[in-house]
């Protein structure tokens, strides 16, 4: 196997996506912290020139993170990356669904996602009038769960880039909000954790949560204290 | 191989991308035209809750597109299409490299294109200031083959789902400004396209998409007369 470098920030839920996959498919990879507050000047030159995690470098010699050879491919996107891991390692994990008809429903459960669940996350985050959306947001995927027949995960009784592509967001939800760790601060969203946590209709959607923190990928690759570190120095800029 | 129903409709450059990859697999399905000026009433509660096109109905008994079976699995969304249906006929067109870092490239291809030229050729078609933007989203694309290394299509020698994404916007985009067919009127898209074509900075864009206009998926799938009638409904709206 070529070695894979992955440039990643423990704050960022899109980078966050990557680090699920790899480690879903048991990848062998360097992983290189980038301080999104204070981001190294060579990262932008050398690895992805819209100066974002997360990015992966692959192939090329095995040099040390900060030197990013040449030599080496460098993918950014989360989920070009989040589908190319998988294809990387296949037979590796359940990432990737056999049938093309599930993988095709599971492209458009993140899609459906991205559309709904991440924009209403980041306009509460801003402080803006992101509640209601973000309810929405929460019957969507219990709805799109439902269309398929509740399976076990999201589309399906695996696990799929679809579990891995949102859980970073809900985990993240929960954690700032429940925190008021937001640009706007004010207590909207602990509120607003505390009411979706009891309401009856959301309840489908913190079931299927509850099933994707206990996910292996997910325990060993979040760390909420590193989260919230980050976010208060993200906020006090 | 299960029955397949096509709702699609001439004028859409997002349904294009899937009758292109139809005809590339060369599968056989039905056609089904959707009037977007005047939608059947049954299009939005049997076929795609979001009343768009295209849609795919797969499987499930053989019924007139009309009729739509509630046992067929309804898929809408283009990219997901273009994805899903060179998957359901493996090994019968180049769609999908199988090198999956040829394959990250292509849709690190499409999701540039979707970013920078569907919103300028948007922005131009309701007349906002899309023309810079136009031209920038050129050069991305001219950027993007270059560090390729200007392989014969956008990221391979091969035709590629890149490029059945992007050729039904950059032909809408070349037939409809030079005829002023916009929402503003008047002729700026003539004027931008007259430019563009003399511009030496554009050449490889032209020459790409001469290259893409040859292609006989492109060709058995492009009704510029019935675009450009379906356009002047709209308009006239
Ligand atoms: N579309 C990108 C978005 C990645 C992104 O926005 N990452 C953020 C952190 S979560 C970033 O690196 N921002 C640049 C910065 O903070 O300087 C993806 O899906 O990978
Ligand atoms: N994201 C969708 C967009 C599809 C879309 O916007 N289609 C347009 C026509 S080009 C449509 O059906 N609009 C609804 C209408 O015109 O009523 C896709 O990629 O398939």
């Amino acid at each position: 196997m070529a070695q894979l470098t992955l440039y990643t920030a423990k704050v960022c839920p899109f980078a966050h996506r990557t680090e699920i996959a790899l480690a879903e498919v048991g990848a062998d990879f360097k992983r290189y912290e980038i301080d999104l507050a204070n981001k190294p000047e060579w990262y932008a030159s050398r690895v992805n020139p819209a100066s974002k995690v997360p990015a992966l470098a692959y192939g090329g010699p095995d040099v040390p993170p900060e030197e990013a050879s040449p030599e080496s491919t460098k993918i950014p996107e989360s989920l070009v990356l989040l589908q190319l891991i998988p294809e990387l390692f296949p037979d590796a994990s359940t990432l990737i669904p056999k049938d093309p008809i599930v993988l095709a429903k599971a492209r458009l459960f993140i899609e459906s996602f991205s559309s709904t669940f991440v924009p209403a996350y980041a306009a509460l985050f801003s402080g803006q009038e992101g509640a209601e959306k973000l309810k929405a947001a929460m019957k969507t995927v219990i709805q799109a769960r439902q269309q398929e027949g509740n399976r076990k995960y999201a589309v399906s009784d695996e696990f799929t880039i679809a579990d891995a592509a949102v859980v970073p967001f809900i985990a993240r939800a929960e954690l700032l909000f429940s925190k008021d760790l937001t640009k706007a601060g004010g207590s909207r969203g602990s509120e607003f954790i505390a009411e979706a946590k009891v309401d009856a209709s959301l309840k489908p959607f913190w079931d299927y949560y509850a099933l994707l923190k206990e996910r292996e990928s997910f325990k060993s690759t979040w760390s909420p204290d590193a989260v919230v570190v980050a976010i208060k120095k993200i906020l006090e800029k």
